[in-house]
């Protein structure tokens, strides 16, 4: 197949394409950033890799980096995890208290925000240092040791972060978090602040497409088992209050993040990932959504 | 692969499993049932047939013929009919007025009782005989035209079904119900009463596992297209409350009853189907639940 | 007290007030009335009648019916009533379903529709004739044997009772409704479809204020221990999502209706009532709200 | 009337009477008192001061400080206040993160949780030494400077207050919290661990019975006009989701606390406190409902 002429007519269509999405605002560090911008990297198992645009730019991973915390988290537990967290699709925006009142402080998924915070929180009692461990594993999985956070989103989210810290006292009243809420949100919004480019976030999730195995080096990050399990939380809670429109219109696991990210995979196939900072109502980037849809289109297959 | 084997092994450890499920009871028909019944049944593009237990024994498919109506509808109508039902998971029980009365009347998918009454009246405004034509449908798939509904299973139903009349009245409040409530009712509870064996629903399922084709000749039933679609919704929503659940254990799209069935593709691979009408606190069938997560597990393969 | 003097003073004041409020519409014919009738009638224990404006004009009294039925059921039943109906505040909109679903098909309270339904379903089955007993009802505590429904309002509300029907069907699936829903909500529709002006209102509403005696010749209509619990319900449960802010501002216990009428009591003092069609955001008359809230500053008592 | 008499009828009847309610047990130090203590004390202002049992025993006041609280803000603030908080009843638990997430942060009432806690930001806003300052206030209604809190409780709900940092940080994300979350809470606990006896809670409480003067020497210390609407609040949310419940069958504005205290009051006439730590379902004292129940039967008389 002809992935970069399919590339370069998504990037065609999309030029003429007009774009009703807003840029997140509500840290003033994220709101700062050209609202233009526009990459796409396609890294295929047998062909290697295509993209265009702003491909190589690093932007806020955001809430991408809850699949890196729950890779980990999964490396490190096993079925213990999921007494903590569910695994169903939540229904309500990801920043929601009332499923977690009603359900006794088990959040409904590991990718809302309430169950990223508990994965943060086992992390913090697993790991000695979890801020460097996990920019570790960016590092391990991208082969690329500059991968950082970015200070100014870290401080800004740190300054904006009480509706996390709501639903960390709310978990810790129901007992479900257990080390210091101040820790745990450091941790949060440490990961949430990675930077990292579309290629990089590309090669980092060609373990997912690649049965947990790194591409380079067959390197077996974590069991195959546990990356299809990770690909059907992604497939079903991957995309807020939207994960049924995506795999309904893209028909791929993925996760996308407020800083205009989404990554996906095609299990045995490709990891894929866009970028333009322009969110949909539903807190997603549009033209990302849209770029992913017509990949699957103009390709012909999806997972289903 | 050893599919037989497979399928032998699984009824081997099932039968020495113990089950705490609990029959559905609602309607006397159902209560009725041998709660002891289990089949499956395994239908393979590349190798035909395998099977074991009560495979051919006829059961109430229930909430499967969901998949059905959906599918009936979407032949005859294209993106309109998803302005009236959403195709995002519910995170609530099946029957639920909740998220409807925040939602203005829109069901969050079609496969909640009321998306299914809102495909039922877009089946009674298009179709001049719907229940006929539904049941025709799926005469075809099956090629089976003995199939039929359990017509005391209708009229115990019938005689039950205040919940779902008062979810029609809701969606009416709204303007989403276009017909007389108790014309879309009937056609409702008549679909839910059809009876089919493991076997008949798997080769009925094999038109989603093959890209809308019939395998026996080829004929395209419904387009490529549309039904990646249908199996996207059946991944996030076709297991109630457990949808999250079933793709996080099995990793295949499909769609259960509270008859105890379950109905799972694999996309280019295969249909399969289960039976054992013991149900799981979330209303599906947990014999069948355990059944098809072993056959992933052992065929070390799903759709992730 | 000088009343007519305080009623003049707030005639006088409310006519060049602005006025936001918005006709009920959900109806063509109470969407006919003309939105500037306004009257007001005080009915003192001691010293008799007061008025202005339109208050011998009958008007669509609406939820202010549900007082009534409630009176009557009370008066067959004791405590059993109130095992199938609370008496808690809602903070829901009137016709919610949401917090019957949650709470298994009981009611919040008498005042919400679903209470009222419940009321109307015991006197279905406690009367022979329930629709005329509860217009005997009115003309007996009114002495006017010419009050009676308005046929085109009855049957326009009949046309437009989805929400009803739908809260009717989703009790009787919980079993808390014992007869034909049709049947009940006959006698609903029936009891919100009576015409009183305010100065009928007003003399009703006495037995309210007396203790359950009639002030002309002292028959005790109902017990003065009932009459103290209908007026704590009215007190706590009178105006939908508004109770409170009437409480807040007026103190007194009272009932509103979307006609635009508004009947309150000081026990032991006066009944009185208010009439303006325009109603305020939470479906209270803004002018009638305005009016009592007039009445017990410029007097300087209310109930605390 | 034989106020004594009447005391000692329900004193009498009390203790022949079963009780199955539990002490508070979410902190240690509430979990230690004796469970069989009760008392009652009545002080009416036409004759004075009655009691019976364990009446002049000092015990935590609780949530009945919220008055206390709003009395002292609503002194400062005039109706300012209230577009911070509402004045509605709240159909949920006291502790409820979900209504105030649905209405923007903003609580229904001050007497929930979430609106005490808006009310202490308040109080933090505007006085220099907010602690301090509270006592002196039941210093002065009650001319006991004696009244302290105890540490013991302090220290141990400070410990438990996870719950209600939620709360904080949930409404501090909606931008309805002004000062420093810490200092917040500290006064909110402080308040709570404020012990008085039924005796020096009834001398309190008589300002609401009496148009917000002392009556010993006819100081105002809040206008008649904010101490009535005071006593709607009390009347509307003084008891949790049991509001409707205690009007119903009491029929007096009230408030209670998790230490098993009520107070109520009727205006013109008395206040009245019970003291008993076994609490019902909904968290009021089981024994102090029943004693006040009892009290309006006996007299005949409630404000209804």
């Amino acid at each position: 197949m002809e992935y970069q002429q399919i590339l370069d007519t998504i990037k065609a269509e999309s030029l003429i394409r007009s774009n009703t999405g807003k840029v997140a605002s509500y840290i003033p560090q994220l709101a700062k950033i050209d609202p233009e911008k526009f990459g796409m990297h396609l890294y295929c198992i047998n062909s290697g890799h295509y993209g265009f645009g702003d491909e190589n730019e690093r932007f806020s991973i955001q809430s991408i980096s809850k699949v890196f915390s729950l890779t980990l988290a999964m490396s490190l537990l096993d079925n213990e995890l999921f007494e903590r967290v569910d695994v169903e699709p939540s229904g309500d925006p990801f920043n929601s208290l009332i499923q977690l009142e009603y359900e006794n402080g088990i959040p409904r998924n590991p990718f809302i925000n309430a169950g990223a915070l508990v994965i943060a929180d086992v992390l913090v009692s697993s790991l000695k240092n979890p801020k460097q461990e996990l920019l570790d594993f960016t590092h391990k999985i991208t082969g690329d040791t500059t991968i950082d956070i970015n200070p100014n989103v870290f401080d800004s989210e740190k300054k904006h972060s009480y509706r996390n810290a709501s639903l960390l006292n709310l978990m810790k009243s129901f007992g479900n978090i257990k080390n210091d809420i101040e820790t745990v949100l450091d941790l949060y919004v440490y990961q949430c602040s990675i930077e990292m480019s579309c290629k990089e976030l590309a090669t980092a999730f060609m373990i997912y497409a690649n049965s947990g195995k790194q591409l380079t080096d067959d390197t077996q990050i974590i069991s195959a088992r546990k990356i299809k399990r990770i690909n059907a939380i992604m497939q079903t809670c991957g995309f807020y209050d939207e994960a049924g429109e995506f795999s309904f219109r893209v028909g791929l696991p993925g996760k996308s993040g407020v800083g205009g990210g989404i990554a996906a995979i095609h299990p045995g196939q490709y990891a894929v990932t866009a970028w333009s900072p322009k969110l949909n109502p539903k807190g997603n980037s549009e033209l990302g959504m849209y770029a992913l849809e017509r990949l699957t289109t103009l390709t012909g297959f999806s997972i289903f």
